[in-house]
């Protein structure tokens, strides 16, 4: 690996440690011990500091790791305790750099230059490490195990085996929504790892050269030069610009002459296509893909995808219609993994649609098992559910009803444990939670009772929002568990989190997790003339390669193919058109 | 692809010719006409100027091209004519940069970087070309026509076609020669196809995974861990070494559990390995594999490869053993393709192991039809064969014996013609042609009569040698012939070629094919620094994409890991250790 080559020449000086596989350490972590112990479900990392009693006294702890993706590999990567003998569990030995897998199906970028080996991450850390190439199809929560199997067909029971854990880290991703559409799986192609993304370049390629035959009839050189994308999120819409970029520009002179009978067209089942941007987002969007001839159908649904067609249905009339077309894209979002559903059912979370956390990634309803990335959701504390304990809280005197000012000492762990109370304020130009109290009383003289509170936070619950199941979203919940994993000691001695209300008494060890949006053109002015220099000589591999995994990002980005992207920054503010793409992706280099 | 990018923003001013498929345009060069249309086989390039005569005048001649490696490709990327349709059938719509092939397996180079489209070589030509992704089956020569396949699965009666040729231009190559050794086509891996390198890459990643599982036993560990390469030519040798080179220092670091685990063998039937070399250089790898504890087996005869083991036969004892293994690289050198055996048949070739073209290329037995590289074997003309005519030739009297003086006019023609002759000369130590003669006939006074010439010409003819299947002898061949077709006419009006002896009369239109030797330092100190610059940057891929396939080099060169290399240069210098193989490939960049 080139990149990786490079990483070696740099660190030949280094040697690698020889690390034993068990090491007899007791690791402990000052005066913690089970002051939290007692305190189940809503004790985030109970077991990261205190020993458990019994038989694993005298050993690390086992803590497996499933998954390499963004949310696996930042935690492999910001993980800097040497607590734990570190199991990692994946059927991909490397860590893929997913926003680039468009840009390797068209060529413009090496496939093992978005790839990077989960051992190199790995290598050097404070952790004892192994990696096992498998994936985990059973994860049982009583006895503590994940079961995996190896992605090589060995056979001779040599193909599974068990992992014990201390604590779980399970980082699987998603899988593809196909809706059970009939025919998608055979047929379609998907854009979630390196592989697709290669299996679809050859794909379209192999239009290109099917329809240079001789024998191929004109109504067939039609059919299979015509490229659909199902799916006009983000994604899709990303892939159908990008793909129009590749076909008008490079296959286009390689293959002059069938020039005129590309065709692409994208599907959407709702309305608009972009539907989570602004307006303004979208209508370029529309107007950008018009100007392209890229064909946008929007009320189309597929019904089904057979090998040299796809059938759909318009919403509007219930019409179905069967489309021939050479490659298909399918891009309508994810969802939840086998193996997740199942371990749902078994911790009591059979009816959800995503496996729920709490705000400090830790699975509900199962001890010692924390979720990050798109195979998790975070279930938001709703405040209203806790009003009768902040009453109780800030009333002291137990009174029946307090001042607005008696909040104050509690107003920043309001915030902190209820975000939503400050998206509310913000979207309701209110000046702060003493102006929503006196509102929901309706007379600023009077005291404030439980009603009046439950009122007010009935309110702000409202603005309880899902993260979006983004790369950037599970890299920056990885590096937070990792935190969390690492200042485990010092936070159970001196808890930094806010006012535990529920229990009336004490504090969470860790502030919970919180999405960060930063401005990306606080960097941009080095980056940029970084990445320039990279694409010049061709080394974004070691921009890539080297590991920069770790980011935080702003918004929403859709590279809208040319020079062309839509980006919605923070505050609304939309930039339209020009923005270099380059100046995008260095917001992933920090 | 990368390099095809630099290309194309290098080019987006150069706008493609939309060039018909079919010119109607009559071209002729000049007074040429059918001069040598009585001449039958011995007339290289008859119909590469005179117009057939029929229903094809008015139209460009189609010329047929059968492959794109070596050969193939640079004969299309040095053909300068417009005076040809081309049309160019290959399973492979790329070329592929061969002695790069196990750096790809071992990742230092990425694959990309060593293809390139076919399209993207011919583009701008001044010929008209068409290619198709398509593998040749089967020749006809009677009716002038090839039959393909597609390698596209389509079905209905779309998979194959068949084209007409005017004039065929078959660059096939070799397959790998497996002995019908049972077993190896199912379990053994090849390397000379950029997929090859691939897959071994991935088999040799496999192999070290499946041996990181906690469920593989100590004894299956070593099986997993044990690399066997099958041939000790200069293609085995070099993949030994650079697997020792892999696995050493890249795979240790990474699978540092693994390290005590490794084994290479190398298996020679033969006495020696590297047995085209001189022994300074069989002895300076046999030593640096002993010290790479690379395991030599020379005398060992493989005669079954199963999932698990390979059984080698000892040559001297007989013995049979089953070696468990991991990998095995089949590298033993090459046999005819059946398509190639089967048009030999029809040309009356059906004894031969390799098919035979003259020293103009031309196939041995059939008009119209070249064939290069891998695929063909020259059959260098004996002079003893034509030391009748050479007699008459000389002898214009027709004394019945002449002067060792009258030959002087004819000496270039006859070393030209009969290279041997030189070969002999400077073997023996010979001052000239005239020295042979005498000796011949033993007595400086005498005249040279017909017994003398066959005695000395006899003693030539055991200097014919066959040029060995190798990148650059192909490539050589794919310049010669291009050069020739681009002079076609030119030299029709004036030959440049050696006197025709069997003919009493006239000269070849061209001089014959010379595999060319020469001193690969003449171009290093620039190519060195470009070389450095390239590597450090990592735009390898701008030496190798960007097409710089036509070169000439020294000897042959044995790459055998770490810096080390064994060197054979022209004239048994011999140059050991610490050869930069940067150096090496350097000479390809010409």
């Amino acid at each position: 690996m080139k990149g990786f080559q490079i990483f070696r020449r740099a660190s030949t000086a280094i040697r690698n440690r020889a690390t034993p596989s068990k090491l007899l350490i007791v690791l402990t972590f000052g005066a913690a011990g089970g002051a939290f112990l007692a305190i189940s479900d809503d004790s985030p990392f109970r077991s990261l500091t205190a020993g458990e009693s019994g038989n694993d006294g005298g050993k690390k702890k086992k803590l497996v790791v499933l998954g390499t993706g963004w949310g696996g590999t930042t935690f492999l990567k910001n993980l800097k305790t040497s607590a734990y003998d570190v199991h990692v569990v994946s059927p991909h030995n490397y860590f893929t750099f997913t926003p680039l897998l468009p840009s390797v199906t068209n060529g413009t970028v090496e496939a093992r230059s978005i790839v990077e080996p989960i051992r190199n991450i790995v290598r050097n850390k404070p952790y004892n490490v192994e990696f096992k190439e498998a994936e985990c199809y059973r994860i049982d929560p009583v006895n503590k195990k994940v079961y995996c199997r190896s992605i090589q067909n060995l056979g001779h029971g040599e193909n599974e085996f068990a992992l014990d854990y201390d604590v779980l880290v399970i980082a699987m991703g998603a899988r593809v929504n196909t809706f059970n559409t009939p025919g998608v799986e055979e047929h379609a192609h998907f854009l979630k790892e390196v592989d697709d993304a290669q299996k679809l370049r050859r794909s379209i390629i192999d239009c290109y050269e099917r329809a240079s035959l001789p024998t191929i009839s004109e109504e067939e050189k039609k059919r299979i030069m015509h490229f659909v994308v199902v799916g006009g999120g983000p994604t899709g819409v990303e892939y159908a610009a990008e793909l129009h970029d590749f076909a008008s520009q490079d296959l286009a002179s390689l293959y002059p002459s069938l020039k005129d009978y590309l065709k692409i067209t994208l599907l959407e089942a709702g309305n608009h296509i972009l539907p989570m941007f602004h307006k303004k987002v979208t209508d370029f969007a529309n107007e950008k893909f018009q100007k392209d001839q890229i064909d946008v159908k929007t009320g189309s649904m597929v019904v089904k995808v057979s090998d040299k067609d796809i059938s759909t249905k318009n919403r509007a009339t219930g019409q179905i219609e069967a489309i021939p077309y050479g490659v298909v894209l399918w891009s309508t979002g994810i969802a939840t993994r086998p193996v997740i559903a199942e371990f749902m059912e078994k911790i009591g979370q059979a009816g959800r649609r995503v496996m729920a956390i709490d705000e400090w990634l830790k699975v509900q309803g199962c001890d010692d098992v924390y979720a990050l990335g798109d195979c998790a959701s975070i279930a938001q504390r709703k405040a209203l559910e806790d009003a009768a304990a902040i009453m109780k809280t800030v009333d002291k005197n137990n009174a029946g009803a307090v001042d607005v000012g008696d909040f104050k000492e509690f107003v920043k762990d309001i915030y902190e444990r209820y975000p939503q109370v400050r998206k509310y304020l913000e979207k309701n130009k209110l000046k702060n939670f003493e102006a929503l109290l006196r509102n929901a009383q309706g007379d600023s003289q009077k005291k404030i009772d439980i009603e009046a509170l439950k009122k007010a936070l009935s309110e702000v619950d409202s603005q309880v929002s899902f993260l979006p199941p983004t790369a950037q979203v599970a890299s920056q919940q990885g590096k937070y568990l990792a935190a969390c994993f690492n200042k485990a000691g010092r936070c159970e001695k001196k808890p930094e989190g806010p006012f535990r209300f529920q229990e009336n008494a004490g504090r969470y060890p860790f502030h919970p997790f919180r999405y960060t949006i930063e401005n990306p053109f606080l960097f941009t002015a080095l980056l940029l003339f970084t990445f320039l220099v990279i694409e010049l000589t061709g080394l974004s591999i070691c921009l890539v390669g080297a590991g920069v995994i770790s980011y935080k990002h702003s918004g929403q980005f859709a590279p809208l193919g040319g020079e062309q992207a839509a980006v919605q920054f923070p505050g609304d503010w939309v930039s339209i058109g020009h923005a270099s793409q380059g100046l995008w992706y260095t917001v992933y280099a920090r």
